[in-house]
């Protein structure tokens, strides 16, 4: 059910500099479908620090379950091991099983304590993933380890997305640099599964660990949980990071490094609402002069998730109404009178109307756009933010009703 | 843009008794659209006592404002005047204008307290209400009313309602007969615009004003609070309730007359969900065993809501993965080991898996029915709840995103 790459798609996968410490490796395992590789491994050396965000739900997977009890501060070897195909998410008892049979295979193929193994399965739900077929292929996995393997590593963990997602950045710390690359996987579908977001990154700069933590949970909040397709809440979501340490430059506490590193994720965020389902156009929600920042957020998320406002932007429809609507069922404060609306530079909605500025003609030469931003100033206090999503269209139904897997 | 009536309409209007005190003029006064009735006046007579409901959405309409200020405790003459074609929401001071002036116009007509006219609008948002053209016609209307005028009301207020709505209940109170009848729009959208709900009850039984009012807000919250299309809050929603006591039965405090409102109240809110935007499907997502009634509700309305459970009910997919994300979504307690989903009679999943029983063959033909239950028990309490809604379905899409206005 490969549909075509996404029209938001960027030109091409980005160059990816090595990272001193990190090897990877991915081969077809045969998890779920044939002539695909669907299982990515990653090494890091002795010394690296990781951290991790996964999804809140109370359904969420087995991996996750174990991802979160195994991050802890201490800094040692440690792999990552992702296959797509299979969530192994609602496969009760067997799921847990899969995953230390998994991890234990690691450890035996890499030397790595299977403590300091981290899975991520991504693809169909409620199916006993077939551990034995991964399994069996570490030794070819682990001999395969090489530096120059993200993009591969990228390409196995898809499963329909429509291009694989990458990103880096370099920051100079005292006059030398360090490198943080990513990639993730979000938004493809298989049916019947639900969409899963996978988000990997990784630095040779050394970071105190509880630090790094800290630092991952809160730029996560201001790009991964800004992000929206379709209000649905994977029970797959995992992002992990680790800092290798191998430039023997430490990033604790450098802003350039954290800037750097918001960076990365939110290109690679941003990557996952463009490869969305059915999308067509790239949505920015801004929310300002809210009562407070979560009143912002309120606005923005029940904007950014509201079914007709991304109908409207489909239909290339300066649709402001809805606009006004979301708004008004965010459960944030609002005033009419003191609203204002804007797509683009394009003053809509003020006063509690229709704006005299307003022109029906340039409002809809700016929806044909593929990159909409629409701006909502409340007009009550200070509070801001900022949410991305991308329209729903015919694809979106096609993707999600119309096939059986 | 009318579509083909909904495959879920009722075969037919059902026959309304007449109610004492009670009655309904509608014409066509080209509030936005030729040749169709747009405007709707109820006349209630000397007694009624009227109650009401209204969306808390803090972008609501001028007439919404208008009407909850107006709910008071006496009993007295009074009107209701609903068109279609315009919602007069985010129109500003000029909306409260057009309010002022159809109240006034109707009191001029009726000799009714400009204070006891109760006015709806419903259809686009953010145009000026040509409130001259109802004003002008309300000599007409008002010579028009008649006790037998409601199914031309309910038609009047559609806006791309499929069907015309109504309902009707006989409930005996000490050996005496009272009548309640109900109408309704709901679900339909004039482009560019929400979904919007309208909802008008009349009895002949006489009923205590605050008693009303707090029987009408309770049973709301088991009937039009668990319905949901797409999630998206009207800016319009109205629920006006007037009990004209012509009878000379008192329902205040009757159970009876509570369980009879409550049905008439049922079947209008399955009514609007059947005529949800390209419905195929109607759907009740029951939830018990949750550790509280609010986690159960939470439980309902995430499923009612998740466009990945709607599609795949639209794609007629036994696709209970998406069942366990949106529990898992929901914010509710829950444990996946207890948790157990049912379609219709079938025992789909149990004991955080699929139960053994499980036959997707037999579940797949389930799913081909038109009407849908999705039992998802938590095995944690005694919470319960229950939601209405409807498949998402290409027609959804055509309806909100390819057409403008």
């Amino acid at each position: 059910m490969a549909g075509p790459v996404s029209p938001l798609a960027p030109a091409a996968f980005p160059a990816l500099p090595e990272i001193a410490g990190l090897r990877f490796a991915s081969l077809a395992a045969g998890v779920r479908y044939a002539n695909r590789t669907d299982v990515m491994l990653a090494e890091l050396a002795e010394g690296s620090a990781v951290a991790g965000v996964f999804t809140r739900s109370s359904t969420r997977s087995a991996p996750v379950r174990d991802c979160e009890a195994k991050i802890g501060t201490q800094t040692s070897r440690a792999a990552f091991l992702v296959n797509s195909g299979n969530s192994n998410a609602f496969t009760g008892a067997a799921g847990e099983r899969s995953v230390a049979e998994i991890c234990a295979a690691v450890a035996q193929a890499t030397g790595i304590d299977a403590d300091r193994v981290y899975t991520s399965s991504t693809g169909v739900i409620g199916e006993p993933l077939p551990h034995e077929r991964i399994v069996a292929k570490l030794g070819e996995l682990n001999a395969a380890l090489d530096p120059s393997g993200i993009e591969g590593a990228a390409r196995a963990i898809m499963t329909t997305d429509t291009f694989p997602k990458g990103a880096t950045e370099t920051v100079e710390i005292g006059g030398r640099e360090v490198k943080i690359v990513g990639i993730a996987k979000g938004s493809g579908m298989i049916a019947p599964d639900m969409a899963t977001m996978l988000v990997y990154i990784f630095t040779d700069a050394k970071h105190d660990q509880p630090a790094l933590q800290s630092l991952l949970r809160e730029i996560t909040d201001r790009t991964f949980n800004c992000i929206t397709v379709d209000s649905d809440t994977s029970t797959s979501d995992t992002l992990l990071m680790a800092a290798t340490g191998a430039s023997g430059v430490d990033a604790t506490g450098n802003s350039d490094f954290a800037a750097g590193l918001e960076r990365v994720m939110l290109d690679l965020a941003h990557q996952v609402v463009r490869d969305g389902e059915g999308a067509t156009k790239f949505v920015e929600i801004r929310v300002t002069g809210a009562a407070s920042d979560a009143d912002a957020r309120k606005v923005a998320m029940a904007t950014a998730n509201s079914p007709l406002v991304k109908t409207a932007i489909a239909g290339e429809d300066p649709n402001w109404g809805r606009v006004v609507m979301a708004v008004g069922k965010s459960g944030a404060e609002a005033d009419r009178d003191r609203l204002s609306i804007r797509f683009g530079d394009l003053l809509v909605a003020e006063k509690g109307w229709v704006s005299p500025s307003y022109s029906e003609e340039k409002a809809a030469a700016y929806m044909k756009g593929d990159e909409i931003v629409i701006a909502v100033d409340l007009g009550l206090g200070t509070g801001e933010a900022v949410a991305w999503t991308c329209d729903l269209t015919h694809r979106y139904i096609e993707i999600n009703a119309d096939y059986r897997s």
